[in-house]
């Protein structure tokens, strides 16, 4: 058990899924699946993580992801700290480096980071002596949202290859469309992108991707539609569209999910603008629409990520 | 015994006092005269919460609430996440029933909630699977402070039936005022309201209450002043006193104090405004302020609502 | 072991050095070094705590010693809560005292406070029931910096007594400069502070310290360089010199360093304005530098101070 669970998620740290092999990726879609359970019970705790310390580490702000790393950390019994940074040595002009060198200091477990920089996780990964996992950096990765978007997919159709999945609209500023891509291709998916020309990474045809800019045509016969968040904040310099024709050309609505499969999932990483991206209509689809499912899938695979790094951890700290 | 409880307070949710029964009222007294002791002694954890997931959902500062929440859950063995709202998705435009619904995928038991707006958490109760209490909203309840103060009445008086409490200052803008109104009311005290005309509701008629313009009238032979904080930051729009003139004819000193019963108690829910609303001499009057006793209850009460819905919830959970 | 422990800390309260005998400090320290091999070790979770409060009041904000302290009493299984005070009732206009009285009617065991003016913990701790840890008041003590100094240095060099230790930059403003002197003279050791007149305190010839105002005189064959912050923040009305002119004249080099001890250690309380009183290659030097020790040190004497004012509680319940 012990030896498969190592084998099962063999590295260190959870900084991206690019580099990930199915394996690894099944291993922690599997565990986070015993998860769910628990967490719909009445007794949602274990110990598994006692006498553990999980520090949260967010220069961003963020809701739900620092909520669902709390909620993941204490049900499995770890000691979980919150450290909120704009309040922070980092104001006093602190480094980087020197805030994780000193929370690393304090012994942590897993320290679970999110920062408005591309890379900045990956650095501090090198530098501390526990677990790291990625919660998002900059346009980079967001691992932990791939894999519960895959969590979602992969309980509502039993499988993840074959599955058509568009992900649509700012690709070029979304790290969650990023580490989508590099977890459905790697599980056999076929991955469409579709958005205007402007908000599309350069190196998008290195991804193994199909472009689209049309969302007509771009959603036909797709199985999954993945709609991404219109981030304002992240627009520096990029052409801008007015909301009313974002809305127009790239909003989900009835009329262009109609070309989807009749039976196609609705999917959101959220927080959603309504009636930018997304029509409240579409959003609320009983039937297709699985964005709470994937808040609840949430939970579950951030415990398997801790549950799966921490077990690791005796051997790295025999190493390091 | 767990029939009784469930006979005792046989509620979801916890939205407001208005239209409890006696018994449900006197059930949650009981259960926090319990934990009075508990409080008060060196092991102060129990586990009757344990494995249950609280959220606090502040959408409102507060110190002593959410701390006084914050505490209960934990000593009876809850995992406790607070959520600082201002610093969270609402302030990226999500609406409040998308936070809502976010949250409850993620499984909490209990929802404590203060919004700003009056019926807010009223309507979020009913869109989420789990308990939820009000911890105050806009000006209409804020249950948990009447069943705090009526704990200290009742444990100072031994009853709360034929009481006579005069509740002073802004009525207009107090969920403070409202829900004790109906607490009072119910359990068989004599409730005065003494304020300006201007800081009246215009629906005061129809409360069963006395109401007073003249601190010194409304205050002869009282059993129990209740203060209220004067709420500047709520009084858009409203006739605003001078601070000068507002203590000269609705503060609590010595003088005004003097025409109730020679033992009635002084209560204030804080934080207090000294020299505003209430003299220093008399908010720390060691024989007749009970200030401090009401944070204690404060504790208890919250720990008796946390247990009583979360003993509720399995029911609640195969009902729904 | 309960009598020798009493005997060992026999203080209700550890608001400073100033005054404690040396039996206290030793006690402090031994029992923080238990807790550092508890702290490298997989389980970090003791149950010393369990069932009591602490609370954590800071009035001004910190990244390290906030999460120090939160982690010391997470790991001796206390329930901890933190008020960031900014967000709380002291904007709405309460007391200090209010605040305090609020809080202590919750029945904390522990009150951790850090308050930007002197004296201000002092006053607190006369009117509450629990004990209290001074976490930082204004420019007068932050007990707790000087233990963790201690047992870094003690643990370095076996000792405390003879080592002569130079504490240099801004003296004046340093509550870490006031008890790490107090300390280190009660101790034995022999004690010099370095920086310019302005930043000197006008009693600095009544602590029993050697005053230099020449880094290259000063750091002449000392076995501790101890820097201080520059805290800009805190010269309201004093001589700021530029930085660059600052580190000219007394920031930490290899050229200055290279006049004290070979095997001289370096501190610094953190964190660090790099560039401005110590230079990168100092603050990194492997052999010397025990800046990170200092941080790793810090949670064990918390745990150590957390520990041994809750086992005088008892007592003290019994007696106030």
């Amino acid at each position: 058990m012990s030896d498969s669970a190592t084998l099962g998620y063999p590295h260190r740290h959870l900084l991206g899924i690019e580099g990930l092999l199915p394996p690894a990726i099944t291993h922690l879609l599997d565990l986070a699946d015993g998860y769910v359970d628990l967490n719909r019970g009445i007794d949602k705790k274990k110990s598994s993580l006692r006498g553990r310390t999980q520090v949260n580490l967010f220069f961003e702000s963020s809701t739900r992801t620092s909520t669902s790393f709390e909620l993941a950390g204490k049900r499995l019994g770890a000691d979980v700290i919150n450290m909120a940074v704009a309040r922070s040595s980092v104001s006093k002009g602190e480094t980087l480096l020197d805030t994780a060198m000193t929370l690393n200091a304090m012994h942590p477990d897993v320290l679970v980071v999110r920062h408005q920089d591309s890379g900045a996780v990956h650095l501090l990964s090198q530098k501390v002596g526990c677990a790291v996992i990625n919660a998002g950096d900059g346009a980079h990765e967001h691992p932990t949202q791939a894999l519960l978007d895959a969590l979602t997919i992969r309980r509502r159709r039993g499988r993840l290859d074959g599955q058509v999945v568009a992900i649509c609209g700012d690709i070029l500023h979304s790290r969650v469309a990023r580490s989508n891509i590099h977890l459905l291709n790697t599980m056999g998916a076929q991955v469409r992108v579709i958005g205007p020309p402007t908000l599309m990474p350069r190196n998008i045809d290195e991804l193994g991707v199909e472009v689209h800019h049309d969302m007509r045509k771009g959603l036909r016969n797709v199985d999954i539609v993945m709609m991404l968040r219109l981030q304002m904040e992240r627009m520096q310099g990029a052409y801008v569209p007015s909301l009313r024709e974002y809305f127009h050309l790239y909003g989900l609505d009835q009329e262009k999910l109609a070309l989807a499969k009749p039976d196609a999932l609705i999917m959101h990483p959220g927080p959603m603008n309504r009636g930018v991206e997304i029509d409240s209509t579409v959003a609320d689809d009983i039937n297709r629409s699985v964005i709470r499912e994937q808040v609840e899938m949430g939970v579950a695979v951030r415990m398997a990520c801790l549950d799966a790094l921490t077990r690791n951890l005796p051997n790295i700290g025999a190493a390091s």
